[in-house]
Parts: structure tokens; sequence; C-alpha cells
């Protein structure tokens, strides 16, 4: 047996998530029945970050064992041809027998962009959210540090009946790039619409619409109630899983 | 009566190119009805770079004489709320009288963007070309400076009757980011499809059909058979126009 695991990119807005759902268009549902196609048999297989609807990946991990080593770089244009454009298996290397795409991961580091032009850019549209308003990136960036930490993140997250939603963040920052802002931020996990909500409250910070003194009120509070913005799918890209 | 000046950025996939033809999509043809729409009347537009079918802009500009100055906030907001998400109007401005976007203009300035990884990027494809095979960049960036003076441009152009070919081109170098390989190229004018035509003749070299000891000749002898490549129409951005 042979354990692989396979780099991925993909644009995310033509998929309702990464995650397989019967009848729906998703990168799971894609890549696995591509490799079934090229492998013969169905796979099994494990993903580093379950990413939503609309969201988009640069360094996403699969892995998965086969019964036999294949011919990687064959399987990789193989898979291409199948998964491309909108998907890209951008390496696939053998990995230790006992790696897995998720339990293996030690952290994965998202980036979310806003743009705040005039306009949308049109070369860049669909991969950032153009935000029509202006806004304080001081106050943005002075809030993010209150998300570093081993915290509870119940705030942010669309809760699972009971999972803990406790989460060690060791990076959050704001960076500014011309007209577009990225954020960067970095866990040993997420939950469920973490980094969308939590750039949704940077926003309303941002526009003055959430004063930035109470940002670290609602965090220990972890009431979602306060978090009126979740910022849309397509700013936000997975950018690198860390092992 | 007021000139303004107008700065666009498009994605180019959706158009047939920058100059009004009946019948067809373009953009000329969709920021001119919306002008119409807006300003209440037809206006006659002028631009710095008529781009070809496919072929993006972050910096084009367009000018055009309107019997009042108009509100330019509103004005772009209104133009934009018609033209986008694929053109946006990124700034509107009062310029001098004689300006004309065109013959106004002292460069263009255009970048082609080439990737080289395994597969095409999902995040970029609309906006580079992805070529299969790997390209000896040492060779390109070597013939790149023989474009570099003011020549004549006959093997490059699709040539229209009679109109000379001779272009004075001060940038012309290939530029590595990591799988990425970008082309700057600064001229007074371009010929059509001068550009692509020099990327895929840099191409050709770099993939080893054409030797590089052969452009300086190929550019003197101005023979366009020897010119086997034009590069696609969606690498190429019209960056910035000079003034």
């Amino acid at each position: 047996m042979t354990t692989l695991r396979l780099d991925l990119a993909y644009d995310g807005s033509g998929f309702r998530g990464y995650a397989y759902q019967e009848g729906m268009r998703t990168v799971q549902g894609d890549l696995e029945a591509a490799l079934k196609a090229v492998l013969g048999s169905p796979v099994e297989t494990a993903v580093a970050g379950r990413t939503d609807a609309g969201v988009h990946a640069r360094g996403q991990v699969v892995s998965l064992v086969v019964a036999e080593a294949p011919d990687l770089e064959r399987l990789a244009r193989s898979l291409n041809g199948i998964v491309g454009p909108e998907i890209a298996v951008t390496a696939i290397t053998i990995a230790d027998d006992d790696f897995h795409a998720r339990l293996s991961a030690s952290w994965r580091r998202y980036r979310y962009t806003m743009s705040t032009g005039t306009a949308p850019d049109p070369l860049a549209r669909g991969f950032e959210w153009h935000v029509g308003s202006r806004l304080d990136l001081g106050a943005m960036a002075a809030v993010a540090p209150e998300f570093v930490g081993e915290l509870d993140f119940s705030a942010f997250c669309r809760s699972v009946g009971g999972a803990t939603n406790v989460r060690r963040v060791d990076e959050s920052r704001w960076e500014a790039d011309g007209e577009r802002l990225h954020y960067w931020i970095r866990s040993n996990a997420f939950c469920h619409q973490m980094v969308r909500s939590l750039v949704g409250l940077s926003y309303d910070v941002g526009r003055g619409f959430t004063p930035g003194a109470s940002v670290r009120e609602i965090v220990g509070d972890g009431d979602r109630s306060r978090v009126a913005t979740v910022a849309p799918p397509h700013g936000l890209t997975l950018w690198e899983v860390g092992y």
C-alpha cells in the first residue's frame, strides 16, 4: 500500500464547497470521480481543509492510499486533464505511510482579500470582496491581535451541537497592498465560517459599525448575535497547510 | 466644453476587443452605450490602445468632450453600475482642453504573462498563458533586447496596406515570478498583434524551436513567415499609458 499526497489549487466559484454532497458539484466529487477514472477503482480521500461553497484554495492537501505506487507525473497529467481548469493538481508525492491530510496537519493558513477601490477590479473580481465603503485599516489592524491565542471562537462559528469551538490562532493580521487589504490568519484548525466571521467583524469595526473596544468582550462572551456580518466566500483562499 | 479622461480596467475575455464592431460585444460599445444612458446624448470617445479580442486592460485611457462638467464621482458610480463588473471605470478626471487619449499618449506599456507550472493555475487562468513545455528563460531574456530601439516591426505586425510598422520600443524584458514569466514591453505605439507575436517568437526561442541567434535576422528581414507562433490574447494586459 502506498500513501499519496496531492496538492491542489482550485477556483471555488463553481463548486458547492470541497466536501462531497450528493447531486451537487463539489471539489471532492470531481476529484474522486477523476481518481476513479484514472486508477480504475474508487478511492477514499482525506482533506486538510473542508472549504465552504465559493471558497478557493491555493495550497489544499489531500491524501489517499493506493494498492501500488503509480507513475506520479503521469497520474498528475491524467488527473489535470479531467479536473482542469477549475481544479489543478499542482503536485503528487509519495508520503509516509501514516500521513493523513487532515490528522497530520498542524496548521492551516487562509488569506481573505478585500478591495476598496471605486469599482470591483475586473481582473480580480472573482477572488476578492469589493467593499463600497472606506475602511479604517488602523482600527481593523488594532483588533486583529484579539484573535490570537487559544480561545473559544463560539462567537464566530456556526455551532455544530456540542463540539468545542476552542482553536489556537497564532497569526492574525492585516496587510495593505494598494487598494487591497489582505487578512492573514493561521490556526491549528478552524470551525465553520470562522474566518469569514472574523473578517466580517473586522469589516464592521473598519466601517465604524462596531466599536473596536467591544471586540474583546464579543470574543469573551461568545455571542454570535453581535457578529453582524459574515464576509462573502469569494474573498477567501486556503493558502497553505503546515505538517 | 469640458474634456474628460476616463481610466478603465477590463477583463477582455467576454469582448470582441476594445473597438466598436456592429453586432459584437466590445468594450467601446458597452462604454459608449453607458455614457449615452447616463449623459443623455451620444458621445464620441478616443482611446489610447485598441486592444484585441480577449486582451485585458488595467490602465486603459479614454477621452471625450462633454458640453458641461458633470459631477465626476456620481458619473463614475453611474457608469460602473452599468458596465461592471467586467469593465471598471477606475477614475474620471477633467483633462486639459487639448487632451486626446490616443494622440496625446507618448507610450503604452503591456505585460504578457505565461505560467509554466504543471497545470493552469485555477486562480489566474483567465489572465495568463499556460505553456506545457519547460522554457529556457535565459535564452528568452537574451533575445529581448533585440526588440529595443526604433525598428521596423513588419515581422510582427499584421500589416495594414502601406502603413509603416516602425515603432520605438524602449523596454523589452522578461521577469520571473515563481512559476510565472512576465514580459514587459513599452513602446511609443504598437501595430496589430505586435506584442503577441514578439511573445510568440520568444516562446519559440524558449522551447528551442527557433535559435536565439536568428532573432536579429528575423527582425531585420521583416519576414513574418518566420514568426510561427502568436501567443494567445488572454495572457496580455494593457498595463499603463504615459502622457
